[in-house]
């Protein structure tokens, strides 16, 4: 039997709530890795295709963690884009020395905002 | 002929240019709007559905310029959530007094950022 | 005995730690209260200076936490402002129905950013 | 004579529009030479301080560009930190070659912020 409250059509507020935090974490380790990690071992960590997608996949994780924290009714869009900039930022960095709590973090918001699309 | 710099395969340099301006000029509307007219004007303009269409447009056009500014790979990824989303911003401005701005702003931007999207 | 890595003239690691934690949980009641409680109630709660300081506050916690994630050495002129923001905030919430959350999180969160000033 | 709309103890209408107009120049800028200029030259112009300086100073350019197009009361707590934090992004870009756009724009909003304080 389920115990979340569930509307036909719709997620179950458990699942939102655990993409919420998926993506705060997500956009928290991205920014925080790259702007100390990636800084200070230059070289390929400071690649810009690789530290573009850091802090575009940071800035694009918090709108859609807003976008859900607002109850918006077209957060799938955002999470649809969302979960395809984690898939290639956490490919990105696992090429590379020490990133793997951005990995981590990356492969669950990737999931979380696959999850959240309508089937 | 065409004196546009382009690569095959990608968007003509110019193309993208006007598509940031876009997406930089409806953010700001929509967040000026939303904090100054919508929020003066009371009733419908504040209602949940469209307040919060105001402000997570604005936050998403802000990372699409964001993303087309630093280059990165997968803009067409934000392009196309952004474009969804100021597509339904300019219609629930439409129904509201005063919101022409914003009509014209989501719009023009929603235009820009379907025509990044590979045919 | 102190247990704690700490640099004369600088914060103990664990102050900068709590503020982080602070600023980031502000910025998001501030928000989702915003984008939920005040636009349901509407009323006093859309009021414009209220919903503005609410609006305002959490992007600035946002960029403060932000700052001190990324050891940026002139965090402080951050700080300063986001203390006497949150105290304004928490003074605004305690005047409406249900806000207590809110208060709590913006008079923590300006404690915690006054006390990462050098005395 | 005064031909613009002034309120006794408030700033003139076009300082204000000219500040936003700053801030959200500088906060482009600085994103984009980041993003672009600075990641491709590599060396000192990805050396942890700078690089956190211009994404710092992008991000807080932007939030006091908001607060005043949300005509937020406190505005002048955001121009006090971003006026000193632009002042030492224009400082640190001094020294690094190709920087000239970015030092011209920080040095504009640092001045167009530190007027808007009450004297």
């Amino acid at each position: 039997m389920n115990t979340v409250a569930e509307t036909p059509g719709e997620h179950p507020v458990t699942d939102m709530k655990r993409c919420i935090e998926d993506c705060l974490r997500c956009s928290r380790v991205c920014f925080s890795m790259a702007m100390n990690h990636c800084l200070e071992q230059g070289g390929p960590h400071v690649a810009p295709p690789h530290f573009r997608l850091m802090i575009i996949c940071s800035d694009l994780c918090r709108v859609t963690a807003d976008a859900m924290l607002a109850n918006f009714v077209l957060h799938e869009e955002l999470c649809r884009a969302c979960s395809r900039v984690c898939e290639e930022c956490a490919a990105s960095c696992r090429d590379l020395d020490g990133m793997e709590e951005c990995v981590d973090a990356c492969e669950h918001c990737s999931k979380s905002c696959a999850a959240m699309l309508r089937r």
